[in-house]
């Protein structure tokens, strides 16, 4: 059940009342409203105290996420570029950052075709230990450094509770990979260091699941959190994973949060990646979260599906037309 | 190996080459052309014969579906209905044929709107033997008289070799289903019957056996085979099935059939059913094929994922603009 | 709802009655009883009549093959071969049948080392048009013959409906294959049979929808039904399918027929059917069929997962070990 | 490659020689040996060095965790208990730690039953922000309280890098969860704490991701790890997970590590947990991992598949004969 607070209003009366009906509660400051979550239901759902604006049922067990009670769809402010809007976002760059030039170039690229927010890992979650992990810190200061002479707001990857302040100070959005999706610490750490956040979703996961993980952001206060299908595992092996565009609708459906969707992971082969962010885009997808790099057969990660820039120009066009035909822009 | 045989040319002594070199053969008069497929590889490579126009070395296992040897598009005619051209073609109807005159409104109703070919089911595949099976060769009968009233070509099941020649007499294109998709002798027998087939890809089948069950279908002579996208099974279960739009694009690549998707099976939900067929559109899909029904909550099978009439005009609506920002028409 | 009939009652009025009630019917003669099988079961709850002996409102979507009306597991006589009880049945042989001598070599040795079926492919499903597709009526021919002179009882596949009194005229169990086991028109076909069923389970295939395949077939009369599991498609690639052996034991739990295990098929590599095997006897399988070969690396199909006839004698030594500690024999 | 280095030798000569091929290298100093892992192997392998007793080629992407190089099963020891050994070690106890004299009757219960090693969760991964989280360092403190009492070493779950060392301090033995298996952070940091691991696997993960997870542990030196077989996720929903008894021993093939098998998270149902414990235990499991409850019903978490102890002791039972039975002992 949700309490919403009156505005300035004392919640000590409404507090004492959930815990007279033994009930467990969280308050939750959230998108300008002081919130009371009280659950389970049954014990709740009588009471009455003067601090209540509204009370609201929610029937998903995710509360915050759920659009049962909040009217309207989040936007999302990443450096100045809203998310969620009729507007749909690109970002875009290398899988990870490898060397400022090369990191410099490829901006400057995506920029001119028409990305708004600069991608690049410096913390980068490999299979393998000995795989290359990654420019760590030095990887945030290029990051920096790039996104502030082209002029792009920047989203990367953090994999550990220690880096979150770290990676704060340097980043315009933070990142939670697939692998990390279900790491409770680290969304609850990623809630409290107040940054837009892109959950990506886990490749063994359901769409509940997801919506859950997002939950744990939100109910430390953080509002900001776009949901992002990067493909799941199936069966089928000729994809590096299978994109689940029904859970990404499904999702949207679910949801006051904009949905991103990454098209490069999935296709795990850079031919693919037109043709599948071409169907987020008509299935709902606010923003596109994709690979691109200057001379992708060097990259130290990734080589196969990144896009090279002639392509991403082109596909920026592509999206664009398609774009125009649904009713919105890039 | 395949050996493109010159016209009128006797294929006698290449056969006896082939049969001299302890190698296997099937001869295929597909396309225009006499085939003569031979393996393994290495014991034919070397064959030469006054009857090969041209000798093909296909690197994948199914053979006449794949495009390494056969340039350009195959168009599949359904009753004068081009599939595989750049005019993207609408099959809808219902999900089970049940009253002829529900059948003539809801047909009406989709020409209307834009569908070009009908669907509709006389045998069904049910998963419990106490459902509706279909009306059988009495549904047949209808939808032919509803197919000649209205002017749409009929697509439906066929689910028995023994019904191949029955339901060959009333449609204009067979459609195998998901749960048929690996009969084997069934595949065979529509083969032999030299018509158009809608082969579904079975829920648990890869893109790769997906493209031999249709070369099954081939290597009986019937080059008419259109392969259609409906959904894997996979762990998430908040759509029916998964609709594999990567898999779809990888078919597309590999062969030069025509491709369709079926959004309704893996939606189970009619809100979803839009945003999927619009992504299998713009991801590359020749054909759609969607259940419509003039009163959904009264149809006797698949009731939760049927399009009303105005969903399905709709629907209509946006599949042009896409179609057209992608080059494409409906 | 069943309704069980007194035996020798006429069910003229019963049926009378269920058809006032707008209900639909089915009337099943198996297991030496008369049932009426009615739905949906609020419209025929209220029904009494005569001829009734019991009425048994069953839970689940499949009603014959529930354990709810019938006390006591299912025993199921193949060639004087008794699966179901506490001794564990052991089918054994070559994936195909190639050659008599071959066969009756692997004959003799199965039966030496403890199989009581034997089993081998005439009709074999093949991915490729291009795959051995089996030898047909000269296999069942072959197969015969060594059934005879060795004294094993025989188990072989049927994939088309039109062959069904063939193989039946051979053969001692007919074998539905993963990839026809929602062939619906081929189970019904076999259900009317009346001969011994082994039903596999398909790879894309739900325990509930395995269990409604074999409601097909019990629901034309045939209650000799042997549940067979022999692995899911998963994403995980290291073995060829997923044995699930939990799901083996819901079906156990949910149904009075006996289950058996292909632990073959999952493994991919005769390396693994040994554990898998072990694994599926103390979870419960009543059966096994095992594929072993004279000389595997020669086998025209499947040869990297059938044993040889040491691994066989070996596997067999521990099994029977394995099934004496849960209270078994073998 | 792996460098096996002599006792007592300088490695600054091997180290410049690899730095001067441009190759990459990590030092570890595991099972009394110090190894140099250098990669890629073509530019290693002509090196030749007075430090080097044998230099091995593993063709595995997983270098310490593979069989290749270690010639022997690893035994892993958690306070006196061996696991790796032919006696199959089983770890019993409640999902979470909940209370003090709870936790002390199930402890008792199940060391009677033949339990030698405790499991209980303080820090618990819940899919929902506001179920029950587990009691943190008060859990812990009381799980080392009863574990003294009782005489059963610990093992417990760890989910923060900053947890790591707190959770050291009490228990005998860290589980990594099935969500973080690919925390790689964690991973590496559980390396570096040299305390025995329980390495689950991740739902949605491969063997070989599994096998590269516990080569971050040993890469920082830990050898002391046991890999955790509990369920992959799959399409088929009557069981919770679908426990991959082949992927188990996959895994078994590959490595000298132990191996175990958790039948509770898979079974879902307490019903289950038995047939999936033995198959497990014929299978090859060294370890048991089950979750145990003096009154399941009250449990805060997971209370549908927590055993009693009375199914404990019946389950015991049964294990020891079919441990027997292939030649080993409880």
């Amino acid at each position: 059940m949700l309490f919403i607070v009156k505005e300035n209003h004392d919640i000590s009366s409404l507090l004492e009342k959930i815990r007279m009906a033994s009930a467990s509660y969280k308050v939750v400051d959230i998108y300008g409203k002081r919130i009371v979550i009280a659950w389970p239901d049954n014990l709740v759902e009588n009471i009455e105290d003067i601090s209540i604006d509204a009370k609201i049922r929610v029937r998903k067990p995710y509360y915050l996420v759920s659009n049962e009670w909040k009217s309207g769809k989040t936007i999302v402010n990443v450096g100045g570029v809203e998310i969620g809007g009729s507007r749909i976002v690109v970002a875009a760059g290398p899988c990870a950052v490898e060397d400022e030039d090369i990191l410099m170039e490829i901006a400057k690229a995506v920029k001119r075709a028409g990305a708004s927010i600069l991608r690049g890992g410096a913390y980068k979650p490999r299979t393998s230990p000995y795989s290359f992990q990654g420019l760590g810190e030095k990887g945030l200061k290029i990051l920096k450094r790039v996104s502030e002479a082209v002029g792009l707001p920047v989203v990367t990857e953090v994999m550990d509770t220690r880096d979150v302040e770290l990676v704060k100070s340097y980043a315009d959005m933070i990142q939670i990979g697939a692998r990390n999706s279900q790491n409770f610490t680290l969304l609850r750490e990623v809630g409290r260091a107040k940054i837009p956040v892109l959950l990506k979703r886990g490749f063994g996961m359901t769409v509940e699941e997801w919506l859950l993980a997002a939950e744990y952001i939100l109910s430390e206060g953080n509002g900001d959190v776009v949901l992002c299908e990067r493909g799941i595992r199936t069966f089928e092996k000729s994809t590096r994973f299978t994109i689940d565009i029904g859970g990404m609708v499904i999702a949207k459906m679910q949801t006051h949060l904009p949905i991103a969707a990454d098209p490069s992971h999935p296709a795990g082969n850079r031919d693919l990646v037109e043709p599948l962010a071409l169907a987020a885009i008509v299935a709902g997808a606010d923003m596109l979260i994709v690979e691109v790099h200057a001379n992708p057969s060097k990259a130290l990660s990734d080589s196969e599906q990144q896009l090279t820039v002639e392509m991403f120009e082109k596909l920026m066009k592509r999206l664009k037309a398609v774009a125009e035909a649904i009713g919105r822009s890039i």
